[in-house]
């Protein structure tokens, strides 16, 4: 199976699409740009899911469901949200279908034209302020901390499964305050859920930090992201937060009554990550054999194969292991397919990115060990069945570790302080994370991306703690004074 | 606030539209017959999903996400479901907005429209089953046991939240088998599961059976169907299993190769169930004062109240009982705000339907006792604080047994066996079921209609074991011959 995938040294983008592919995460759809998430890929974002709701709910917000279609007038409501944002959405215009005349099958009814158009939410800001304002009257309404996972889509010209899509599945905070302060601060707290979600979980090491008005979501006074670096050094935004002002509520006229009864348009946040986390998480841990997965987010952790196959006496031992797993909140599956080989099978778990393999026979049997394999450093060792659930449960937590430090180690490793112009361009023309002073001005980022199609990844909240901060400097391109540092990556 | 409701004697359906509304479970948008799921009719929604994704995962089932839109010509494939099918539905034409010439706003781009429309899905076969055609090539491959949780879109015209709405959300299982028995077999347990589903949790008793071939999904070889009693003695179709045949393999080209090494067309089924259940939910149990619900699908199981307010004696006593009433998990919420008078929560509590209200007050305090509310049958007692949380878990098992058994009186009294067209036309005047021959014809199933507005709902997999079993018959209408009886009632 292995031998199906191309290696990463030869064609990186086509290594993605076969890892994607080969292990069963998602296949393309008749519809462009539209993909089918198979149910192993699903599986992942079941966890991903499952684990930020978690945290959402932890942070007093709570679910509910908007409309999938807005309508057309409302995009044009927000001055900066309608220049900004892309307009390659889909458009309904007609609602009903009928037979065609010729027998030839189904045609668009003319008669069933729409009086407004409707668009499929690209997002969901407009129609959720729409309903805000019959819900928020009075400071006792507020704050108002909604989330919503649902499916969105933008008629994107170039796709890749999971990376960019026109159908995507995310899901979006929508928060309501009473104050700047609280929604500044509400922004940056999910900010900092994204960080350690993505970081605990995922095992991917984050910059975070602030987009730059050019780079800024249509329609907000700050967004905040989260960015990390793939294995090609390219950056790969993953998240991001955003303090939206006032502006949806002035677009929308959402206004509430302060305590000294006096009227004020409502501040808001929002906020989302998407499937594209998925392509984060295949693109950072895996290797030339596969998908390598953090078991923290592996709907299979462990698995077991008898070698070369199953027997009463394996049987029980195997089935005494599995229940001390299990037992330890450990997901396990014993292979006893009897028309598959070994081999094979550990190609295929390989392929699937399952963390700990255990495989067993009669000689192991007869020795008490077990052979361990790890998928992230493909080390295999034998180990005393003499506790060995005890041994899978540290070594899931050291995969867990490890995968984060190879990756942060790679980051930090490809993360340059450059001061010139020449030094700057090395670093994005051999890929990597250039952090460097900027003039601030919109003109010398354009620039930039003209001259080598990086573009601005974040301003840091705070210096890189791994460079010695040097304060204020002068802009790489332009020589005009910088206040700080920012990171510049060629990006996903 | 319960003055606000209008009453079931005096409006049975504005009842309705004003416990949705006034219990905060969902609200109107601008989008024509779109509703906005408000966060605490989701939140029962979640419990709803959570309980299924769960039986449906034990039953080996797993979930995967399919496009939301789908090629106009893929509709047209299967004869009967493009014949029988809602061709009411949304179409995507244009995939871009412009500005607006005049500055006005944006309006569609007319350079960007589609070569060939898309529908956004009122179900999923056809973009599923031209997928199984990909993965499904050997008998290995089989059985594909697939669900999808997705919104849906029918352009219906008369809408009313969650009962018929434009867009809704549901669950969609899609599975492929290589018999006959074997697709049959899942079917049918799936209707099972429902049954129990919706009978254990939900508190709703049902009729299951078979649907009339008219009656039968556009597509299907048999429709099995789950069908409750409203109060108003209406039928609501709640779930349906559907048994495909090969239709859909058939019209996708969608074979395997058998252990023989024989092409062979693949056996489907298709089933589901939506947020329409949220319906039938409020409906069933609701009363004038508002919404009731079963405990296991209550957000929040118990209120806890203090008379006239808190002070530290009863702060700490409270907080005991919630200590207790979480480790037996059950949810539970202290209600402290000053800003409101006790009778005003109660009334709050008891719109949003919380099984048991909790009081306690200074001089129950003193006594050693407190006051429990519950409110399905709205009594109150005075219990003692020893053992209060064992009190309340048996309570909430009693509502929930309690709810199940009212609904089940009331559906029993209101089924009849009819054997006279005056009875028959007398029952479905007055509402109720009628149990009643029918010669199996859908000229005879559509005057049946013509004349009363009722319709088939279904023909029971076995007897109702109420009555004593007359085998065959005669049809109430046409006097032909008829093997067995079937339900007839007016529906939502």
């Amino acid at each position: 199976m292995a031998k199906e995938i191309t290696s990463r040294s030869e064609d990186y983008s086509q290594w993605y699409l076969d890892i994607v592919n080969k292990a069963g995460l998602s296949s393309n759809s008749k519809v462009r740009g539209c993909m089918v998430i198979k149910p192993y890929g699903f599986a992942i974002w079941e966890k991903i899911k499952a684990d930020l709701d978690r945290r959402f709910k932890e942070t007093g917000h709570v679910n509910a469901y908007f409309p999938l279609l807005i309508p057309k007038s409302f995009l044009s409501k927000e001055a900066d949200h309608v220049e900004g944002f892309a307009k390659e959405c889909a458009v309904v215009t007609h609602h009903r279908l009928m037979n065609a005349p010729d027998g030839s099958g189904v045609v668009v009814d003319p008669s069933a034209r729409l009086e407004e158009e409707l668009i499929i939410r690209p997002t969901s800001e407009t129609i959720i302020w729409d309903t805000y304002k019959d819900w928020i009257h009075s400071y006792r309404d507020l704050p108002l901390l909604i989330n919503q996972w649902a499916n969105v889509m933008r008629w994107e010209m170039r796709t890749r499964p999971f990376l960019r899509t026109a159908e995507f599945l995310w899901q979006e905070g929508h928060t309501a305050h009473a104050t700047r302060k609280e929604a500044e601060a509400e922004a940056v707290m999910i900010l900092e859920l994204y960080r350690s979600f993505v970081e605990d979980i995922m095992a991917i090491p984050l910059y975070t930090g602030e987009k730059t008005a050019h780079e800024r979501f249509a329609g907000a006074d700050k967004t905040y992201t989260i960015e990390a670096m793939m294995q090609d050094g390219k950056a790969l935004q993953s998240g991001t937060s955003h303090f939206l002002g006032q502006n949806f509520a002035k677009a929308f006229d959402v206004t509430f009554l302060n305590e000294h009864n006096k009227s004020e348009h409502v501040w808001a946040t929002s906020w989302g990550v998407s499937t594209r986390l998925m392509g984060a998480l295949i693109m950072m841990h895996s290797d030339d054999e596969g998908l390598v997965l953090p078991p923290k987010l592996a709907p299979l952790q462990v698995v077991i194969i008898p070698v070369p196959k199953a027997n009463d006496e394996i049987n029980k031992v195997v089935e005494q292991i599995m229940d001390e797993l299990k037992s330890k909140g450990i997901s396990v599956k014993y292979d006893t397919d009897r028309k598959k080989r070994p081999g094979f099978k550990f190609a295929q778990y390989e392929m699937e990115g399952v963390p700990v393999r255990l495989a067993i026979g009669k000689r192991d049997l007869a020795n008490g060990v077990i052979e361990v394999a790890r998928r992230d450093t493909k080390e295999k060792s034998s180990v005393p069945l003499e506790g060995i659930s005890t041994y899978v449960e540290q070594l899931l937590e050291d995969i867990q570790q490890h995968l984060f430090d190879r990756a942060k180690k790679f980051r930090d490793g490809n993360t340059f302080k450059v001061d010139s112009w020449e030094a700057f361009e090395s670093v994005i023309e051999k890929g990597g994370f250039a952090y460097c002073h900027w003039d601030g001005s919109t003109e010398t980022e354009l620039k930039i991306k003209e001259l080598t199609k990086a573009t601005s990844r974040c301003i840091p909240l705070s210096p890189l703690p791994q460079f010695e901060d040097d304060g204020e400097g002068t802009c790489i391109l332009s020589g005009k004074p910088s206040k700080r540092r920012i990171i510049f990556a060629k990006a996903y």
